[in-house]
């Protein structure tokens, strides 16, 4: 087992990997900006060495990280989420520094990181993929052809697009006809080619997606699936496990169909395949991730299985203890993202101080944060300060939780996303499990709400709470 | 359902109450003493009341508080564990108010409370009880032939005596013989009642309790076990379940003694049925407790069955949602109660503010609390701060998260039981699931510790840790 483990991260999930390490009795290093040198993590860490220069690049910069790391004697490194988690390069330099790097090979992450490829290596296990032309569409018959032979709704794509640009939904030949020539103009305007594809346009689907475990000597299993369709410009915001939709059929269709895909390129450690879900039940391969997610969280709290310390222990070469028939779920879980954003002004990240901080407890709630009372948010970084994750037995059961621990979270001094989430769960169509990716465009309900104006002074508080009923 | 619960105690319980309340939208009424006023969960109750006189007695004034759940609507009671739960009086000044008391009928209180009854319940359950002698002993012969007819060690009780004293075991013909008479002539000096009974000495057992939920239509079920062995003159410590001794099959036939003995008194509402267990695998039933116990988180840890929501559901008369086959254990989890109590000084209880708090988290963690940073704890009511609870797949694991959650705990201002606790963690006896209720007393080492002499501020406390990398 690995001696010390340096963290390339921050925040939340630069905690969750000490606290892995520090169970397996691991020593930890942590790196920091100066920006971030009064992050929680940076204490909790066995070690913390200063990274730069500025706030972001030194977490960017492999080249200084596996520098450390070889100075302190880390004989791995974890890199969690963003940052340096899915670059080749940095994966090969730990590779040839003689750092293990805790993730699937250099080569996989290559693969995956590749759309094309991924959509083919899919293909080739026998998965679906979104029905798409091969390569560019030359005339209108072509097209309708096409269109025909994978029904409307269709998308017409700039080849050379991105971010949505240049594209287009059909839902008819007269549409299609209508679109695909001004498409064509638009696309040579923009980008100087005018080339486009059609492919098929998935109308609110859900966001399914498998937590893989795999080792180094061909094990792999899958640990169910988690719905993140509750997302905002691809952003996800609230994830659950178990999704609410999907049969016991389905669940094992495409639990076996992630497991193709891993098998298919050899993967090692943990990552996640992600689907598309139609409201006819059909799936549709999209990526797969090769690292931890931030909403692994949900699925640890059904199955009672550390994500972490498996990907540690895998990463040291050890096969897997798990057996897919080992894995079952117990109950519900639901993740809310406490940001430091302002839903209300367009989730616009805010900074500040915490001028008060108590987390909720009691039963089926885990809290993974980053923050104390008078942490300071520095402005460089994403707006994740906590994660609330809550589990029951019953769906019904775990929304109402999730709603009890939101009104029990003290975070004062900053706009969070705290009491957007409580609308949420106070929401009728979530309660009732009906909810996709247009969940939040359909909802613009949620948005309303006033501010907590309670003392920030926990003690002031609870006098003022005495004091209001001392009338009665 | 109710719409409003007055919760009659304070501190962590009275959090737990609220918090299963919020959850199932029913209003809470929370009371307090002048000395208990800035306990955390009279600001989250919707409504807070002054009991009194004095600290202590308005908890215990049972007429003063079903006054003020009449006066202020609340349709029922939560007595919580200690105070008034297990008052036969309290119970039915309730019942005959209108008001429900969220726990037995007055009738099963008072069997419970009588060890003589709850005996004989037993026996007649066909549950074993410690073999005794019925009446007291009147001859050296008689001793003698019931001493064979169990088999020694055997214990010499002084039938009016109480709390260990007049009390000796013995373990042959020769030690009885001698100790007899003289146990008889103590025992008529101390009590001026010399008869004196002989009953089975049972060496460290185990102290293992079912937890049973009946409800109002003849329904009662188990959730498995908890091992309570780690105790201190009768005061529990640590608790865990799953117990690590139990096999399947003596699970199997403990459960069904809870049960049997629970439907001989049809019993409702939440209860423990506790045992003795003998190295040799026999049990013997000791008592029923008719309410929540403290422990009753590791039960919920490991079965994911909230226990008060249960208690609340049933006190309205509703039927129990779970079959006996739909309880499923999953992984273990154990409970430190984290007090106000200096181990190095014989437990002596300790007061003062609490000066910096940040609870542990991330996977597994479960923190009942009632405290926070500038919380003063009074002198007057139990030392019990808070409740860590922590659940793992394995048993291995579960310590060794047990001991992280420990490691990550803040809690500055006051001396607590956290460094004892952490060394239970890292001891070779407890990882290895060797201990019985000897285990404190054969184990003086965990008593060696050092407090921390971290700076209570965490910002102060992180610029140290970072100045003392600096040199590196």
């Amino acid at each position: 087992m690995f001696r010390k483990i340096l963290i390339a991260n921050r925040g939340e999930i630069a905690m969750r990997i000490i606290r892995g390490c520090r169970e397996l009795n691991i020593a930890t290093a942590a790196i920091y900006s100066e920006a971030d040198s009064s992050g929680i993590y940076v204490k909790k860490a066995d070690e913390s060495y200063l990274v730069g220069p500025g706030p972001v690049k030194g977490f960017l910069d492999g080249k200084q990280i596996v520098e450390i790391a070889k100075r302190i004697g880390a004989d791995a490194i974890h890199p969690g989420y963003g940052f340096l988690s899915e670059n080749t390069k940095f994966a090969r330099l730990c590779q040839t520094s003689g750092i293990t790097f805790i993730g699937p090979s250099p080569e996989t992450i290559d693969l995956m990181g590749s759309k094309v490829k991924a959509r083919q290596i899919a293909q080739q296990a026998g998965v679906p993929i979104v029905p798409g032309t091969e390569g560019g569409v030359t005339s209108v018959d072509d097209a309708l052809a096409f269109a025909h032979q994978i029904n409307y709704p269709v998308m017409i794509k700039a080849s050379a697009g991105g971010g949505g640009r240049g594209l287009r939904v059909v839902r008819s030949d007269q549409e299609l006809r209508e679109n695909i020539d001004v498409a064509s103009r638009e696309a040579q305007a923009a980008f100087g080619d005018g080339s486009i594809f059609i492919e098929k346009y998935i109308e609110r689907p859900h966001h399914i997606e498998f937590q893989i475990l795999g080792d180094k000597h061909g094990n792999i299993i899958h640990l169910g699936e988690r719905d993140c369709s509750i997302q905002r410009r691809h952003q996800k915001l609230i994830e659950i496990a178990p999704s609410l939709i999907l049969t016991p059929k389905l669940r094992a269709q495409m639990g076996e169909a992630a497991i193709a895909i891993a098998k298919a390129v050899h993967y090692d450690n943990a990552g996640t395949v992600e689907f598309l879900l139609d409201h006819e039940g059909h799936f549709y391969f999209m990526e797969m991730n090769p690292r931890l997610q931030v909403e692994h969280t949900v699925t640890e709290q059904i199955t009672a299985i550390d994500i972490v310390r498996n990907q540690i222990s895998i990463a040291a070469g050890k096969p897997l203890e798990i057996r897919q028939k080992d894995v079952t779920l117990q109950g519900h879980a639901i993740q809310c993202r406490i940001n430091a954003e302002d839903p209300r002004n367009n989730f616009m990240p805010c900074t500040g101080t915490i001028t008060a901080y108590l987390s909720p407890g009691g039963i089926g709630v885990r809290i993974d944060g980053a923050v104390y009372r008078d942490y300071t948010i520095p402005p460089y970084y994403d707006a994740l300060l906590a994660k609330l994750t809550v589990r029951g037995r019953t769906w019904e059961e775990t929304v109402s939780r999730m709603r009890r621990s939101l009104e029990e979270y003290v975070l004062r001094g900053v706009k969070t996303t705290i009491p957007f989430m409580k609308n949420v769960m106070m929401e009728q169509d979530f309660q009732a499990g009906r909810f996709d990716t247009s969940y939040l465009e359909t909802h613009p309900d949620l948005y309303q709400y006033e501010e907590s104006e309670e003392p920030e002074d926990l003690v002031l508080a609870i006098s003022a709470a005495i004091a209001a009923y001392e009338g009665l």
